[in-house]
C-alpha cells in the first residue's frame, strides 16, 4: 500500500489538512496518510527543508512526500516532482528541495505541467494531491511535467568557513519542541574542517569547547541524585540529524526556560566555531573532559 | 473501508482525541479515522461550523463526520445525526450544521434516542462513536433516532444587505493559520448582490477596490524580485472556501504580522461592502487594476 | 492488524513524530499507528502518566503503546516494556508507568536489554519501535528484555490523609484544553474516605460544597435562557477519567477564562478536602443543592 506524508504550514486548527487528506482517500482509498507536520512556520522554506530532509529517511523507499509550503503557482513559483533517494518529493520550485539535494543528487527532477487540466483554488489540495496519487498508482514523473536539471537554491544555508580554515560561521536554522537551538553546521561537515584539532564554539557570549554525544552525557552519574544541578545546564551535541545543536539539559522554554529562551539565540543568528591551530595529541591532554575527538562519536 | 472524520475541540495534548480513536477502533477494526481539526477554539459553534463545512466535501461519499464540540446532552442540548449531500454528521442539535444546511437541504436528520441503552460520562466517545459505528456498518439513522424537520440556527451568520441594496455588513468568523481575516460574505452571495457594479470594501479604516483571483496576483512579476515590496501587503481575495477573506501577503502573526494583527481584526469585527451606484461599462474604465469583473475570477 | 500508539513530548511541529512514524512503516507494512498525544510538556512525567492512563483503556486488547517522555537511556533511566490489563507499554523506567501499575497489577515487565544490537542516537525512534513491532509480530517480552519485578515510583502523586480521616490534601496533576484543573483525587478513593459525609472542597480562596455529575448540571434549565449567567461559573465535577476536577462553565482560557486562569490554579497547587464530622440523614438535609450523596452518581 502506497504511503504519503504531508509536510505543510496549514497548522492544525484550519480545514486545509483535513480537507487534504480527503482529496486523497478520494482518489485512492487504499492508502496510507501520514502527517509529517503541519506546523511549520507559515512561509518558511528553510524550517520546511530541515524537517522533511530529517524525517523522509525514516519512511520506506517509494514513499511519496507531499510539501505545502509557499505553494502557490506563479511565473516565479513552479511545481515540481522529484525521485530522490528512492523517495519522491512533490512540492513547489521554492528552495525546500536544496538542502536534500545538496546532499543527495536526485534521479529525477520535473516541472508539473498539468495546471491546464486542473482548476485549482487550493494548490495542495487540487495539484499535489493527483500527482501524488498518480505517483501512488505507479505512474511516471515524465506523464506530469517536463524534466528539468536543476532547482532553485536556499540562500545563506551553508556555513561560511575561513581562507585557512581556522573558523566557522554558521547560523540558526531550526528552534525545536524543546527550545534546542539546531544549526547548519552537519558533523561530517564539521569533522572535515576540524581535522582532530581543538575548538571553541561560541554563541552570543556562551562558550562551549566540547560536544556531548547525547544529553545525559551531561550528568556525572557518581554524584547522588540530591547533590546534582544538571537540569538547565547548557550543552553541545550532534542531534539525531547529525545537526550541531545548542542544547540546555531537560528545558522547557515555558518553565525553567530553553537554550532558546535562556541563552536568546533565534533563527538566524549566528554561531562561531574557532579552531586551536596546533593540533596536540589527545591522549596527553590533561583535562579530557574539555577536549574531544569527534571520532569518538561513531 | 468506512472513512469517520473528527472535529473536535479537545486540543492536542489532551486523552480526548486519542481515547475517541481506540474506542472506535474498539468498535471497529477495518476503518479509517481522519482528523479534520482538534483545534477549535473551545465552545465556539461558528468555528466549527466553518471548517466542516469547508473540509467535508473533500471526502468521499458516505463519509460519516463525527463534531465534538459543547456536545454534553441537555434538555438544551440534544444529540442529531444529519444525512446531506451523501455523507453523514453526528453531533449536538446547537448550530453546528446550520451553516451547510443553509446551502444544501439534508436529506435526513435524526434526534438520537439511543442514550438510555449507553452509560455515558463522555459524549464523544461514548455516543458518538457508538451512532458514526452504527453509520458505518450500514445501519440506519432510523434505528438510533427519530426523525425531526428542523434545527437549531447559529445566530448573526449571515451578512445584511440594506434595503437598496447599496451595501453589505458582513462579519468576521475566522482567523486561519496565517491570520487572514474570513468574512461570513460568500461569492455567489457577494456576486448576486454586486450585479457587476463597482465596490469598496472597508474593514476599520482600511479600504480595498478590488478582490484578487489569488495570492501572488497582487505581485507584479514584470519589477526585478529585490525591488519589490510585496510581502506584508494587504489585498482582499476569495479564498479556496469561496469566502470573502482579508489577507496579507505571505504573512506570519508571529513575525512580519497578518491580516488580523496588522489591521486589528478579530473574529465578530464589521465588514462593510459599498457599491457604487451607476454601474459604469468596464471595458471604458481607465484604472483597470482598481475594477473587477468578478466573473473573470470563474 | 496490531494497533501501535503514540504518547510523546515531541510537539506538533519537529520531525520527530513524523519520523516515528515512518520508522514503524518501514517495520511493519500492516499496523495501524494511532496518536495519543506529542504535547505533553517536555519532560513531564506525571501529564503524560495522566494521558497514558486516561488514554489506553479506550483501545483494543493486544494495543502496543509507546511512550516517548524522557527516554534517553542513561545509568539511572533504563528501558522498560509492560504487560498490564491485556495491554502493552514501552517507555523508560522513571515513572510514568507508576500511576497506571498502582491501580492494576502489571502481568509482567521486563527492562529491555536489545541495546547493543542498535545503533541509536533517538531512543524512541531506534529502540522504542523496535520493541513494537517486535511485540506487534507476536513476539514475547522475554526475547528483548530481562524480567524484573518493580518499577519507578512518581514522586507525590498520592493524595494526603490525615489520621483521623477529616481532611485530604490533594494537588493539581493536570490543567486541560479547557483550562480545567484535574487533581490526584480518584472518585473511588474520594468515596472511600467520604463515607457519605458532607463536605468542603477549597482551592485558594475559593469553596465547594457539591460535585456535580456533569458539567451543565450547574444549569437551571427552568430559567429562560436570556436571563441565565451560567457561563463562567464554577464548579467541582468527576471528569471522565474520574479525577475530581475543578471546572468552569463553557470556559475558554483565550477568551471567557477557565478555572486555572480565572482561580490562579497551576500544575502541583494544593487543593484541600475537609469532611464535616456529623454524618446527617441526607433525605432530611433542607438545601440539597449543596449536598450530594455521592452515590448517586453511579
Amino acid at each position: 500500500m502506497a504511503i504519503i506524508t504531508l509536510t505543510t504550514d496549514f497548522g492544525e486548527k484550519d480545514y486545509f489538512a483535513g480537507a487534504t487528506r480527503g482529496a486523497i482517500y478520494s482518489e485512492l482509498s487504499d492508502v496510507k496518510i501520514v502527517d509529517i507536520s503541519h506546523a511549520v512556520s507559515p512561509f518558511n522554506i528553510p524550517e520546511a527543508a530541515y524537517i522533511i530532509q530529517n524525517a523522509y529517511k525514516s519512511f520506506p523507499k517509494g514513499t511519496i512526500h507531499i510539501i505545502g509550503i509557499d505553494s502557490e503557482l506563479n511565473p516565479e513559483n513552479k511545481h515540481i516532482a522529484v525521485k530522490l533517494d528512492g523517495h519522491y518529493f512533490v512540492c513547489a520550485n521554492n528552495g525546500i528541495m536544496s538542502m536534500i539535494c545538496s546532499e543527495i543528487a536526485p534521479e529525477q527532477i520535473v516541472e508539473i505541467n498539468i495546471h491546464d487540466k486542473i482548476r485549482s483554488s487550493f494548490t495542495v489540495l487540487d495539484v499535489f494531491v493527483q500527482v501524488a496519487c498518480h505517483i501512488a498508482r505507479g505512474g511516471t514523473l515524465d506523464v506530469i511535467g517536463k524534466n528539468i536539471s536543476s532547482i532553485k537554491p536556499i540562500k545563506n544555508i551553508t556555513p561560511y568557513v575561513n581562507d585557512d580554515k581556522t573558523q566557522i560561521i554558521g547560523s540558526v536554522i531550526y528552534i525545536d519542541n524543546y527550545g534546542n537551538v539546531v544549526t547548519n553546521i552537519k558533523r561530517h561537515f564539521f569533522e572535515r574542517i576540524q581535522k582532530g584539532r581543538r575548538f571553541e564554539i561560541t554563541a552570543r557570549h556562551y562558550t562551549f569547547k566540547k560536544i556531548y554525544h547525547k544529553y545525559s552525557d551531561i550528568v556525572n552519574f557518581d554524584i547522588p541524585e540530591n547533590k546534582r544541578h544538571d537540569e538547565g545546564r547548557r550543552l553541545v551535541v550532534f542531534n539525531s540529524g547529525n545537526f550541531l545543536e545548542i542544547a540546555v539539559y531537560k528545558s522547557n522554554s515555558a518553565t525553567v526556560g530553553s537554550a532558546s529562551t535562556l541563552l536568546g539565540l533565534g533563527l538566524m543568528d549566528s554561531i562561531s566555531i574557532k579552531f586551536i591551530p596546533d593540533p596536540i595529541n589527545l591522549e596527553d591532554v590533561d583535562y579530557p573532559q574539555q577536549v574531544h575527538k569527534i571520532s569518538d562519536f561513531e
